[in-house]
């Protein structure tokens, strides 16, 4: 069964990933990108049967920092 | 506007960054977790008019490394 989280940092958290690919983005001549965030696409391969409530588990304990990130669980 | 890229590693290609978070998980007790795979999900607040065309270009040139990764986008 296939499970994706999507992990992004919160809102006012600075992400200089984000921020230097923007920079970037406008040196290559592109315009008009007003602003960039950039984050993790997670994807499970679990055995079927595991609950949605384990997956927020995984994130809660490991796959997100949740003082400065937040996720969300697409089963 | 909002843009959603996300970038994946291609099949095939070895992805040591999802198989450290799977063993972790493995010796966290969650049992099940076949494969993980990590990508990167990028959201972009483009001008709006901006086309599909110009964000695929954005990709190809810069967001993608497009030997290894594949990429989507959400317009």
């Amino acid at each position: 069964m296939r499970v994706k989280v999507t992990v992004m940092l919160k809102d006012g958290v600075l992400d200089p990933q984000g921020e230097a690919v923007r920079h970037a983005l406008g040196a290559m001549g592109f315009d008009g990108v007003n602003g960039v965030r950039q984050g993790k696409l997670i994807e499970l391969d679990v055995a079927d049967g595991t609950t949605e409530a384990q997956v927020t588990e995984m994130c809660e304990k490991l796959l997100a920092n949740t003082v400065i990130e937040s996720y969300r669980v697409e089963m």
